[in-house]
Order: C-alpha cells, then sequence, then structure tokens
C-alpha cells in the first residue's frame, strides 16, 4: 500500500474526466461519486478540499461553497488502471443535495 | 434510507454504461471501480454475484470466473442521480487482478 502515483500518470477519459468516489473517512460510508478534470484534481490537491467539474453546469465547483457541506480530504488514493480517484474526506453536515447523508441512500 | 429504485429507472451514459462502486461488506474497504451495462446488471441481480462489462475487452465478464476472487453482493444501492450503483460484497481473496486486496492500493 506504499506505491505512489504521479498527477501526470493518471487517465482522464476522452472527455478529460475521471470518477472520484467519496467515502467518509470516520464511517467508511461511501458518499457520492463526482467528476475531476484535470484543473479540479489540481485544485483539490492544493485547497485540500474537494473541487469537482459539473457535468450539466459545465463549470469547477468547491463541494460546500453554496452548501456549507464541506469535504476536506485526508487521503487520495488510485486504482490499478490509474483512472479512477478514491478520495477518503471528512465530510461536514450531509454530502447529498437532498439532504441525505449519503447520495446512495435508496435501494435497488 | 428505505426507498427502492426499479431498474427502469437507472440512467446509463451514452455508451449505455453506468459505473458500479464495489465495497467489501465486512471491512467497509472501497475495492474496485467497474462498468455495467443493462445486461450486466440483469445478471448481476439474477445470479447474486457481480457481472461487469469490460470495456478494454468489450465483453461481459462474471468477476472471479477466471480468477476464483468471486464476489457476491449483499446490498445494491443507487445514487441520487440513478447513474451510479453502489454494491456491497461479500469479496472472496483479492479484488485487484494485481493480488492487491483493492485496486485502489496506491496513493496520491
Amino acid at each position: 500500500m506504499s506505491d505512489h502515483v504521479e498527477l501526470d500518470a493518471l487517465k482522464f477519459d476522452d472527455r478529460g474526466l475521471l470518477p472520484a468516489v467519496v467515502q467518509d473517512v470516520r464511517s467508511g460510508e461511501v458518499l457520492m461519486v463526482a467528476w475531476m478534470d484535470r484543473e479540479a484534481l489540481e485544485r483539490t490537491l492544493a485547497e485540500g478540499r474537494m473541487v469537482y467539474w459539473s457535468r450539466s453546469r459545465q463549470e469547477l465547483g468547491r463541494k460546500g461553497d453554496t452548501s456549507g457541506h464541506t469535504q476536506h480530504w485526508e487521503e487520495l488514493r488510485v486504482d490499478c488502471d490509474g483512472d479512477v480517484l478514491l478520495a477518503r474526506v471528512h465530510q461536514e453536515g450531509p454530502a447529498c443535495h437532498t439532504g441525505e447523508r449519503t447520495c446512495f441512500h435508496r435501494r435497488l
């Protein structure tokens, strides 16, 4: 578990995006999946807070700027293919815009 | 946490796929992210084991058929947008083809 990956080694898809799985570092709960372009990831690294690319609004957004429900990351991990990020975060308030703690509040 | 989502309500992307986040139900560890088309999801539901669409091989594959490292799901959850699946599974052996327990064995 000691390997490190450089930012330049990450593989963004043909839209220039990669998915970020967000996990609560305390509870282990999976909170949400959001998308990042390279700039979102660079800002996430620089600011210590999660910044995403909104596919619907087509713009960058720092999680919590509107809602107050910030996500400070403690650890960023990369999968074996280098095309998915796992962010282990300290979640302030609910992660989901519905007010639920996690976006995965429904069963299939 | 009691809502249910029907299969027909899920939103597959323009390639007919959605990402599935796979979490170990015992440890809470996030193991991998893989992709599913509708058939993969229907087979996953019917068989009780995870079936994915391989984007590199362009074919369906039931996790563990070659490696023996099966994933039986205990719970399938859907995010608020209906376009990401969270599978809570019983993982047999390592999830990653590298032999690591999780695909997220590297830090950024």
